[in-house]
């Protein structure tokens, strides 16, 4: 039983047949009923490949993202399915790693797959050589392209991002106006969202009359127990620091065990400040005061807008979404 | 550009097209080298709907999962996505959420997609009423469905399950060996592979010549704050304790916090265990020792018998993986 049978039967074309599957307004009522009934009495479920023959989509979005089991990208994969899902479509999830040859591979497997979209999730994709992106705005040029908390610049290429910048500065100067001087600033990576954030930090220095130093600002692994190592080498060199101000709530983790451990108090004598309010947020005695960075909204965002551009509407090139300081336990405000 | 245009160009048949794309030994090396040729001058690339026409199978699987941002099941997608890749498949994932309904739907959608397998993730898919598990016993009729760290007797069904009953009763014994006596036990979920850790606990407690004692046992929700809430609780309603071994590091996390507040040494007042030794495990100060599910080996297992399956082999349809307890600081062994 297949679409050709019911296109014999009702004596229609498939086209008409993929209309009528696809709620097009083009076919006379006549015709829909006569389809509907055929289909009915030949029990013919549409499928995936009739679909796909009829109209050349196959209502399925591609998704990347580099790992799933990083906290903040497995909430992302949960909500970017959820809404797709509400919008009829399904996801086609490729976990890429971070190398640049397997993201290429990935994205020009999933074109492949004549996916209708590719979601790129989280700011790890978008490279700091211009370069490295034009495989990006080449596949643009068949697919748009949907950018979670990343920005690239091109034709139908959409971004949504978090205001990462205006997080970290806002954070930074209520941490300055609590009585912090010597602010430590861990981060994670170089991406698009970590420069702003990065930058965010430094701006709110300076503007608080407070020169940035280079002693001050480190990079680390995204993991625990690096953070806390790093930490104590950096305490035990005999660097003074009042705060530490991080990229990701798993590096505040290693700085309220670091503190623990020294039994240095929080906040009195060190604040501690997480990002992303992930579930490690709450792992911690005291509790960490964490930047909500909206995964949520930002998701449901990214697909209202990919539905928007199927749509055909005058959908924005970029969307920025604010986040929201959640006070816990290890700062004073 | 399509199927059709290489066939009528090469003159052969959609079909042998398919043999050819699919590596199909029952087609002369002289026509394989005329479509290739064709293809090549064409600029054809195979693509999703020439092999779902021509092979009925997308070369994809569907994966469920309740919901991918618990951890364990976050880790369990990578790893899956990533064995699946390897053996050239592709992943189609939907969270499904808790409810039966949900589960079923999502089921029924799978397979109006014409997935070649389901691989249902984690032990939540598994209902204790055994009606309840019908709609998987009939998609087993037309595909195989793989479950991870959950059982189901039937056709076409096939298990890997991690040996959550020995690791509880090890580590019962243990904690037992190590002086404890009032082993408080705290479990997320009566699912199979939460009533088997159960059972691990009360039969060690029994052959130890502990009588295990209602007031012990709890159920908690897998959140760290309402762990932490419910120690408390039973610590004021004057429980005593002297362990507490849970179904999941979030509830031991809760359990360490529990203790920090109170002032109880650990492990020389109070031994704590994980389950799972997720990222959980390195956030507390102490560290908690918790067994490690190989969550990694059970996927790789998985994809590997579904292969066998594909292949044709006579594959077990039980494979059971033996767990790994880590210590670290909230045990005495």
């Amino acid at each position: 039983m297949n679409i050709y049978d019911v296109s014999q039967k009702a004596n229609v074309s498939i086209a008409t047949i993929s209309r009528v599957l696809n709620g097009n307004p083009n076919v006379s009522d006549k015709t829909r009923a006569r389809v509907l009934a055929v289909m009915d009495e030949l029990g013919y479920t549409p499928n995936v490949f009739a679909r796909g023959l009829g109209l050349n989509t196959m209502q399925t979005i591609g998704v990347m993202c580099s790992d799933s089991s990083d906290p903040y990208l497995a909430n992302a994969i949960y909500y970017l399915e959820r809404e797709l899902r509400n919008n009829h479509y399904d996801s086609i999830l490729c976990c890429t790693g971070y190398s640049l040859d397997t993201k290429k591979k990935y994205l020009s497997l999933l074109r492949s797959k004549r996916v209708d979209a590719i979601i790129l999730t989280g700011s790890k994709f978008i490279e700091l050589r211009q370069k490295d992106n034009l495989y990006i705005l080449d596949a643009a040029k068949e697919i748009p392209i949907m950018l979670v908390n990343g920005f690239l610049d091109g034709p139908n290429i959409y971004s949504t991002v978090c205001d990462d910048y205006s997080a970290m500065y806002d954070v930074t100067s209520n941490l300055i106006k609590s009585g912090c001087r010597r602010i430590l600033y861990l981060y994670t990576s170089q991406s698009y969202s970590g420069q702003n954030k990065r930058t965010g930090y430094l701006n709110a220095c300076q503007d608080a009359g407070i020169a940035p130093e280079q002693a001050l600002v480190h990079q680390c692994p995204k993991d625990v127990l690096e953070a806390k190592n790093l930490l104590t080498a950096l305490h035990e060199q005999g660097l003074r620091f009042d705060a530490v101000l991080t990229s990701d709530d798993s590096l505040a983790v290693g700085a309220v065990k670091y503190a623990n451990i020294h039994h240095i108090s929080i906040p009195d004598e060190l604040s501690v400040v997480g990002y992303n309010n992930s579930m490690f947020s709450l792992c911690t005695e005291p509790e960490l005061s964490s930047v909500d960075t909206k995964i949520e909204a930002l998701c449901t965002s990214t697909v209202n807008t990919l539905m928007g551009v199927f749509a055909g509407g005058n959908v924005p090139s970029k969307t920025t979404i604010a986040a929201d300081f959640i006070a816990r336990d290890t700062t004073k405000f």
